[in-house]
């Protein structure tokens, strides 16, 4: 009993979803933004989520467009489907489209890596399934990266004539070089455990928890300040390319600058006056 | 009858050790240099060991004093009490110091970075408990970390609007990306387990080991050359900025460099000849 | 029965290897070439495979001089005997020979790692045993590492005056900082199962599976284009130099540029019409 009405419900959910999506006439991307959490969600199950150029420009668009939103808090990236996302469509690289298509791809995929580093806020990528080729790029590029069990990592490019440059400019920065080396010459996947030991994923999980443990990154997310997290996210991938060094003589420089931030005062004096911080995430006026 | 004894003894080892850090007035670290090894123990459990600016101040200084003395062949940073360190002490940071006070707070956690790379012996922290925010850069910082199973670390600072900017450069340089972001974005914190999993600590041990095998390290670094040491530590941190094939350029000769020293040249021959190394550590006369 | 016929195989095997190796007049790496897969076999058991004048020259030689055949898809290098490599000869590094000596020797490492590095083809560390210093970085520089489960690898140098410099710069590439430290100042050796966790190593096996395991990659390996497998290599080796935007610049290029070649098209245009993609691997007139 108890199990037909959970299938009925579930089904339902799935309707409604599709439903939502099938009023985006062709996006292929569904998004609900609420609560400060926008969820961008994959939703081109017949193409696996292939990273055409318009499932790219619509995800550019939807991580861009509210990014000075102070509402906007966290992105969550997941997908619809049994494949998080295949890559790019290999149709729009055919030798049959011309060279000035197969740039635009790759244009399209350099400014979706821009748009995830630039975001203000924490993006999440929300795995359950497979992630292949652009795909796994996509989940290594973000800040951080939820998967459940049963999902898999392959950059398989190799196989088909295309070598996964750019996901192996993700991957080596997160993975170690030997998992990153094995992906890349030879198209073999790695578990969803395997991922976490070597680096790319931040935490791996039961299918069913997924929700749950995503939201809880969220909730963490959404107790910080906004302007404070913006701060701290932009110089970690700026120190990422200095010398230790001249790292840290920045990182000196951004300390001293976050301190004088309203909520970097607000924070500090708070803990010290032991009551709670109220933040105003960056809003010059008060809220 | 000898848990009794055995906990007279640990009393007064403690008695021991606050009357010898009594006497030293007011300094919030203790010193111990004997035997080729300098144990600098962090010891203002009232402030949990807070890197203050006084704290910050003694440590330079007693890594830095000593550097060329030839007796000085190991140091250790440790800790009294069940926080290694909380990390600033926020009452520095607070909006009523001025941003001259601000400013030399992260002066000094500069200096006191580069005085543990700069030192020409490895520096080994020592950690039996909780590492956080500056005091987690601290040990992230040091060549080799040795920690008690139950020692925690975290970067906390987002949670009271200082995103940890400064740790972030010694996590991410040491730890997965994937892990020093969960700790930067969400403050959370991670088990010495997961630490050694993810590469912030060389060994993970019971508490009532840590003395025994901190110490089997500083025996092997006192059975090297400090010389020899000191050149492969200072091209070490060197060449970690370099593009991999300037890298083996400019190792190339430092391997050569290090052949023409006293106790390269007494290293080798030594080897050859089946006889012991008679070091003399970079002293120019005999000792 | 059958143990005493095997063991009999095997001492054929053997010396029909050794026979081989014997008409090399003096030569210390055995080679076979076959199939697509050039095999180095270290072969100088009585200096434990000492990275000598002469080893490396062989190793460089043996490397580089088919490169640009496309018939070569992958090379392999292992060793005869319980070490894999103990490093350089370091009667060659005594102070009876003159420093001209000491550059040669240095300078020769240089150009094998450049050799490995600049390969068009992937190049496997075949491990069966224990791997030290210049045979540690000459593991750690493979593009792929597969060993089996009683190697260990170590960086002892500084035991006999003369740091890991330019082993540290492998190390440091591919394993955690603080697996590389304690190697490079303590001189402990890791374990195979370490090694892998820590990223040095790609894969685990155990002793009999080991030439089954190679194959397998080397198999993998010569189902893709070696022109594509070529240009992706570069790349990977290139970007790791880059802050990572420059890098995805770059990528996007690389992989428009892929697409150009003729195995390109033929990957993605077979992939489409559902066949299998027939590789030219470069060579322009057909085969």
């Amino acid at each position: 009993m108890n199990r037909v009405n959970l299938f009925i419900k579930n089904l339902m959910k799935q309707a409604c979803r599709n439903s939502y999506y099938s009023t985006q006439t062709g996006n292929p991307v569904l998004v609900e933004f609420e609560d400060g959490v926008k969820n961008i969600i994959l939703s081109d199950e017949k193409t696996r989520n292939a990273l055409s150029i318009v499932m790219m420009k619509s995800l550019i668009d939807n991580i861009r467009k509210e990014e000075h939103n102070p509402e906007l808090r966290c992105i969550v990236i997941g997908a619809n489907g049994k494949v998080f996302s295949a890559g790019h469509n290999l149709k729009e690289l055919s030798s049959e489209k011309d060279i000035e298509t197969h740039k635009e791809v790759f244009s399209l995929a350099f400014q979706l890596m821009n748009a995830i580093i630039d975001s203000p806020v924490p993006v999440i990528a929300k795995v359950n399934g497979v992630a292949a080729a652009a795909g796994c790029q996509l989940v290594a590029q973000c800040d951080l990266s939820i998967c459940s069990r049963q999902s898999s990592f392959l950059t398989p490019g190799v196989n088909f004539g295309i070598f996964c440059s750019t996901p192996g400019v993700a991957l080596s920065r997160k993975l170690h070089q030997s998992t990153t080396l094995k992906m890349l010459l030879t198209g073999r996947s790695i578990s969803a455990d395997e991922a976490k030991t070597a680096g790319l994923i931040t935490e791996v999980c039961d299918e069913n928890e997924l929700d749950q443990i995503v939201t809880s990154y969220c909730d963490d997310i959404k107790k910080k300040s906004r302007e404070v997290l913006s701060l701290g996210k932009r110089f970690y991938y700026e120190q990422l390319n200095l010398g230790i060094k001249e790292a840290y003589r920045t990182g000196r420089d951004v300390m001293v600058e976050n301190l004088q931030l309203r909520d970097g005062r607000e924070g500090v004096d708070s803990f010290i006056q032991k009551r709670k911080a109220i933040w105003k995430h960056g809003i010059t006026e008060s809220i």
